[in-house]
C-alpha cells in the first residue's frame, strides 16, 4: 500500500492568484496609486496596471480543475476562476477535496520570483510591492490556515544587499522558503557564477537557514529553439514544445550552481528545483560527474567535491507526475525528492492529486513513501515551526 | 559476458579533422584561392583561411589519448595531432587499437553541420564547397577502408531545393547518414515547425532512405544560462556547465519534431541523435505525452499519435557512457540506441572504448548488447550495402 491514510500531503509547488487589494492594502498612502491594482478593460477583462503599464495576466494559467479539451484561454476576469485561486478559505477547501494538507504558494502577477519587479524601472516602488507582497503571504494568505499553507517569501533580485536584509525581514515574520530566479542571467542579472555579486544574499540566506526555490521559468528564461528570440515569436511553434522541456531549465540551474563554487563557500545552502521533475536527475548526476572528471583539471572548479554528492547535500527534486523519476529514486536519493500539486496550473491533477500521487508510489514502500509525500517537505521547511 | 569477441562495435560518432588539401585538391579553379586553405599566422598556429576570413580552430577539441589533466589547449598545429586525426590509414589503427570496426566521422572546421558555410556570404563558393567536402567524405576518406569508414554527407541548409539536390547526389555517392543542424532556429533558419519551408529536404531524404544525424551544437547553440549571449560572454562559468548539460539541445531538438507534424507528413524519416547520451530519453518520452495528453486539444499539434510512439518510430539515441540509460533501455527501446566512441574528441575513451563499452553493457543479454554495439547500426545505415 503505497499511500497510507496518516500520510499528508506537502505541496510544495502550487500558486496563489493575487486579489485586486494585495498593493491596495499595504503600500504607504504615496505609492498606493502607482502600485499594482486590477482594471478592467476594454474588453471586459481584469488586468493589472502598475506604474503606468499594463499587464493582461490575472490569473497565469489558472484551469485547475477544467477538462483539458477546455484548455487554452487564460481566465480574463476573477469570475472566470474557481475562487480557491485567490480566496485562502477557498484553497483549503479545495485542498481537502484534493487530499492535501499543506501548500507552499507561488506568486502570479509578479512572476514566480518577482521578475514583474524586477524588471520595473522605479526600483523604490518595487522594493515596497516586494515587501507588500511578502506580507501579504504571512499576514493574509497564510494567516487564514497557518497549519495548511507555508509562507513563501520574494525578494528584490536587483539588488543583492537589499535581498540580504529582506532574508532577515522574512526570518523574523516566519517564512519558510524563498523563491529567486532560476536562471538570474536572461534577467539580466549576474550569473551564479559570479565570484561575489551573490554573496551578502548567499550569506543572509545560510544565516536564515531558509531553503531558496528555484521554480522553472522563473528567470523569465522559455525553453526551445523556437522561443530564444523573443522579438521574434515563431508563428509555427507550438507551446506544448516548452511545456515538455521546461525541465532542461531546471538542468542548466543544477549544472550551473554545482559547478560554481557557491556550494562550496556556503555549505548551508538548500535549493529546491520547483516543478522540475525528478526523472533526468539519474542522467544529470551521472553525465555530470563524468564532465567533472575530465574537464576540471583544466577549468575553474573545485578539484574535490564530486558533483552528484553536492547534489545529495543541497538540492531537492519535485515533481507532479513522473514515474521514471520514482522507479530510479535511489539513485535521486530518497531524501531529496519532494511532491507537487501545481494547483492551479494546468499540470495540477486536482481534484485527484492524492489519487495520481497514490499511483505514481504505487511500488514504493510506505517509509520511503511517507518520506517523499511528507517529511522529507517538513523538515526542509520546517513546518509547522 | 556482455561483449563477445564476435559483436563488432560500430561507432555512429567519431570526428575527422579535414588535412590542408581537401577543398585545395577540389574545388573549381576559379574558386581555389577563395575556398578554405591552411595558413600559418604569425603565433605559428595553423589556421584555416576562407574567402578572407581566419578560422582559427583546426582540430576543435582533437585530444584523443591525453590524459585529461592535458586537456584544455586545442592543437594548434597538426604536428600537435595525433595522424588518425587527419589519416585515415592511421585512423583505421587507432580504431584496431581502440576495438572499433566502423565509424562515422562528423567534419571539424566546417562545424558538426556545415555552420561555416551556413554562415558564409558567398553562397555559390559554399555550396561548392559543401559539395567537396562530401566528395572528400566518400572519394578519400572513407575510399582508404570502405569496409570501415562510413560516408556523412554535409548539405547547403541554406536553400532547401539544393538541399534536396544535395541528398539526391550523395544517394547515388552511397553517402549513409546526413549531419543536420540540432536546431536550425540559431543559424537565423526556419525552425522545424514551419510547415513548408523544409519540405523539399525531408521529401529528398525520405526518397533516399538516408537517416539526418544531428549532432548536438551542430546548430551553433550552447546550452546553459551563462551562453545565451554570445556578445557578452560570462566570464565567471565554466565551459564545463555547457559540456554537462549538452543533451538538453537533444531535448529540444526531439520535443521540437515530435510535435511538429513533420513525423507524420514524411513517416520515412529517421533521426539519429549524436553524442546526446540516452539517460534523459525515460524522462523526456513520459513528461512529452503527459504534456501531449493535456496540451494537444487547443494547440496545433497532431491529436492521434501519441509522442512517445512516433519516437520509438523516427529516433535513435546514441551514448558513449550512460549505466543510467542502459540500465533503462526498455524504456528507450532496444532497437533505438547507438554506441559512439566521439574520437579524438575529449569525452573519447580511446584508446579504451572497447573496454568502457563492455563495463557500460555489463548487465545486458548478448542478444541486445549486439543490437546496441552493431546491428541497430548496420540496419540503420545500411552498412555495408
Amino acid at each position: 500500500m503505497p499511500l497510507q491514510n496518516d500520510m499528508k500531503i506537502i505541496s510544495t509547488d502550487d500558486h496563489v492568484v493575487e486579489h485586486p487589494n494585495v498593493w491596495l492594502d499595504r503600500l504607504p498612502a504615496a505609492l498606493k496609486e502607482r502600485g499594482p491594482q486590477i482594471i478592467e478593460d476594454e474588453l471586459g477583462h481584469h488586468v493589472w496596471r502598475y506604474d503606468g503599464e499594463i499587464y493582461p495576466q490575472i490569473g497565469l494559467n489558472a484551469v485547475a480543475g477544467k477538462d483539458p479539451k477546455e484548455y487554452g484561454m487564460e481566465p480574463v476576469r476573477y469570475d472566470d476562476m474557481i475562487p480557491g485561486c485567490y480566496d485562502a478559505g477557498e484553497r483549503v477547501k479545495d485542498m481537502d477535496i484534493d487530499g492535501v494538507e499543506a501548500a507552499l504558494c507561488f506568486p502570479s502577477f509578479p512572476g514566480f520570483s518577482g521578475g514583474v519587479f524586477q524588471r520595473a524601472k522605479d526600483k523604490d516602488l518595487a522594493l515596497e510591492c516586494v515587501r507588500a507582497w511578502n506580507d501579504f503571504q504571512v499576514d493574509e494568505w497564510c494567516a487564514a490556515a497557518p497549519s495548511r499553507l507555508i509562507p513563501l517569501g520574494l525578494l528584490p533580485t536587483w539588488d543583492p544587499v537589499a535581498c540580504a536584509r529582506e532574508v532577515e525581514r522574512l526570518a523574523t515574520l516566519g517564512t519558510k522558503a524563498i523563491s529567486f530566479p532560476d536562471g538570474p542571467v536572461p534577467l539580466g542579472l549576474p550569473s551564479f557564477h559570479h565570484p561575489t555579486h551573490w554573496e551578502p544574499l548567499w550569506d543572509a540566506v545560510e544565516a536564515a537557514d531558509i531553503p531558496l526555490a528555484l521554480h522553472f521559468g522563473s528567470g523569465s528564461f522559455v525553453p526551445g529553439f523556437s522561443f530564444l528570440d523573443k522579438s521574434k515569436p515563431d508563428p509555427h511553434a507550438p507551446f506544448a514544445v516548452a511545456i515538455a522541456v521546461f525541465a532542461t531549465n531546471s538542468m542548466w540551474s543544477t549544472a550551473d550552481l554545482l559547478l560554481s563554487g557557491v556550494l562550496q563557500r556556503h555549505p548551508k545552502l538548500r535549493f529546491v528545483l520547483s516543478e522540475g521533475g525528478i526523472g533526468w536527475i539519474p542522467y544529470l548526476l551521472e553525465r555530470i560527474d563524468y564532465t567533472w572528471e575530465r574537464h576540471r583539471w583544466y577549468q575553474d572548479i573545485d578539484k574535490v567535491a564530486r558533483p552528484s554528492e553536492l547534489f545529495k547535500k543541497h538540492f531537492w527534486g519535485c515533481f507532479i507526475d513522473d514515474f521514471h523519476g520514482v522507479d530510479n529514486r535511489y539513485q535521486i536519493g530518497i531524501e531529496n525528492i519532494l511532491i507537487e500539486v501545481d494547483y492551479p496550473h494546468s499540470d495540477s491533477n486536482w481534484p485527484n492529486s492524492r489519487k495520481r500521487i497514490a499511483e505514481n508510489l504505487v511500488n514504493v514502500p510506505d517509509d520511503e513513501a511517507r518520506m517523499i509525500v511528507e517529511t522529507n517537505a517538513r523538515a526542509l521547511f520546517k513546518f509547522p515551526a
